[in-house]
């Protein structure tokens, strides 16, 4: 029912788009690889190649390919030109990186802090520093930023506003109005989402399920959260609030969760209920805490390997939740839940199976991140690069 | 990240669905007003429209329209050569529904039984027979029949077998092969869907909220299921299995369901749990004893509004999950939710809102459907035009 039509403005982005990504997945290629693979006429390949390589946004290489008849020209995205910044806001600290138009990291940077009590103000003060650093790390190597993307674990609304983060107890924080003005750059557009809906892209375009086109990613070191693909595109909703599974009501009078409900997913399974569950505590620094969390697993301390027997009973009804709902082809667990995937899966698939009312999960299967500390940036250099991966070009 | 481009078969294709939805949504409309509501040249319009008259699928009216210039021939939708028939198998009985290709019902016939224990070939036989008068009153009218679609509460996979329909006691069922078997009529394509998924479309087409991107449709009239609109789009999950939420785990320990488990939301807020709670059993006959289960809710007989306002309080921590998840715009109460929606909606809202993560409920709001009973034929009759709303005409 869709209402779109195919003007030609229209039809030069979604081909560019076509060419774009089929470079994306396919390089090296030629131009007649490209033609056969998007299903376009040469000559219109031709010319789009002809803006892509003005722009620099694709290169030919010295290889040629030689079917029948004159060798071809193969050709590669170019990052030279570009780039993209993500950053993320966790509990764990905040983090940076950028990535070229070819798909390569320029930068990936890691700080501590400044800590769930620093309140927004100090953070986005924080984040506004490591991406001016960031920018300038990008200039230097003579790329221009083309956007700054923000991931954050809460509700972010579509004017980038955190309505509400329960883990870092952040309230209405205009975030990416506020990071946009301490960055005083109104020529690269900032954006801000959901961390989680961030991470499922860099599932959906890096990760070994990329093009799934049913896809969960489920994280838990701040709060609980689920990015979503449906359908092949990241599931926005109404008003942007989605993926909100780390308050489904388990246990009717659980334990009280940040959220002031009892009995939610969050409050029995993230990685902070985990870390209170054994430490009783959590530590100023809780890097050092989950590692020796891992550690103690990987031990088979069984203090530690029941707490995550349990929390993955809890992950496997909130994740069935979903696959009854969404039925898709993965969950992917993220952020500490990947890293400790294999105390977590058994219980998490016992209790999947029990609880879905569709045979074999559905066809769901459960499998640990191939980014658990980078999958947000990375989604975000990604979302900061959605008006070109649509066939929009840089402004000249 | 989509790979689809621009061939010129798709390109007629899509802009013929566009010429045709436009027809839809704003008939009578002159073929310049279709030209500047599409984004067409004049050009192209005219000759889809061409090809559509030819079809009988546009006709041109008396009307004229008449701004500056000479005066415009207004055109509307014709269904005077074609309809699509929609069949619904549930535990209240047979529905069958006649839609031609302008929108108007040709017929609508309910028939009470076989009944939950005839079992599945004993149902589909009587269904056939429904579906056999149905073509010959289509035929008699002049139209051909473009294609049946049959819906059922439970899980259909893409094949249109029933894997599991608990409240029909039906397990592997191949519906759309047997169906069409029994109707030996080669020339009518016939598929099988689920239930709520096909009442989705028809609010989403024809209901006071159609076009809304995000909606959702719950029926609880056999099981407890969700239809869903995702982005303008039926969610269609990787297998099909989408929207059961009927085995949602709201009390550990609860009411055992038909499905095996406890505590699901099916077995505290079905139409049978709740004839179930209030007479004790279900009556041979189902439909008279909702009957009499409105007139005394009604009446307001306290043992009747307390169990809606019970039920309505399960079904809200349903909707719930669902609104944390997915966002919607509205969540539709259909079948005989929306006949009893005045008893069960304010304790709908309260648990919603209680257990909604975004601020007032994300903006969902809890409206009753304009089609209590006819909402899933309606949408399967919608769902056996699909390839034509794609833009892809009848053989000839």
């Amino acid at each position: 029912m869709s209402t779109q039509t195919a003007d030609h403005t229209d039809i030069r982005a979604t081909n560019l788009a076509a060419v774009l990504g089929h470079l994306r997945r396919q390089a090296p290629c030629s131009r007649a690889a490209i033609a056969s693979g998007t299903g376009l006429n040469k000559a219109t390949v031709t010319s789009i190649v002809g803006d892509l390589l003005d722009r620099r946004l694709v290169r030919e290489t010295q290889q040629t390919q030689n079917h029948v008849g004159r060798p071809a020209t193969l050709l590669v995205l170019d990052g030279s030109a570009y780039a993209t910044i993500g950053l993320e806001i966790s509990a764990r600290g905040l983090t940076a990186l950028g990535c070229d138009t070819a798909g390569e990291q320029i930068l990936r940077w890691h700080r501590a802090g400044p800590g769930v009590d620093a309140g927004p103000a100090k953070t986005i003060a924080a984040l506004a520093a490591l991406a001016r650093r960031a920018i300038s790390t990008v200039q230097s190597s003579g790329r221009r930023v083309l956007g700054i993307t923000v991931g954050v674990p809460g509700l972010v609304n579509r004017e980038g506003s955190v309505v509400l983060a329960a883990g870092l107890g952040w309230r209405d924080v205009p975030l990416r109005a506020e990071l946009a003005a301490a960055l005083g750059r109104p020529d690269i557009p900032v954006t801000a989402d959901n961390d989680a809906s961030l991470g499922v892209l860099a599932e959906h375009l890096y990760g070994p399920l990329a093009g799934a086109a049913n896809l969960v990613q489920l994280t838990g070191d701040t709060g609980v959260g689920a990015g979503i693909i449906v359908d092949g595109r990241p599931l926005q909703g109404n008003l942007g609030y989605v993926g909100e599974i780390g308050h489904l009501r388990l246990i009717p009078d659980g334990p009280l969760c940040g959220c002031g409900r009892r009995g939610c997913l969050e409050a029995l399974a993230s990685l902070p209920a985990i870390l209170t569950r054994v430490d009783g505590t959590i530590d100023d620094d809780p890097q050092h805490q989950l590692d020796t969390l891992i550690r103690r697993a990987d031990a088979a301390d069984a203090a530690v390997t029941d707490a995550l027997a349990e929390a993955g009973m809890h992950l496997g009804h909130g994740i069935a939740a979903i696959v009854n709902l969404l039925n898709p082809e993965a969950v992917i667990l993220g952020g500490a839940y990947a890293l400790l995937a294999d105390h977590l899966t058994p219980a998490i698939d016992k209790a999947l199976r029990e609880a879905t009312i569709a045979p074999d999960a559905g066809g769901c299967t459960i499998v640990a991140s191939a980014f658990p500390s980078t999958a947000t940036p990375l989604g975000a250099t990604a979302q900061a690069l959605t008006p070109l991966t649509q066939g929009r070009l840089p402004a000249g």
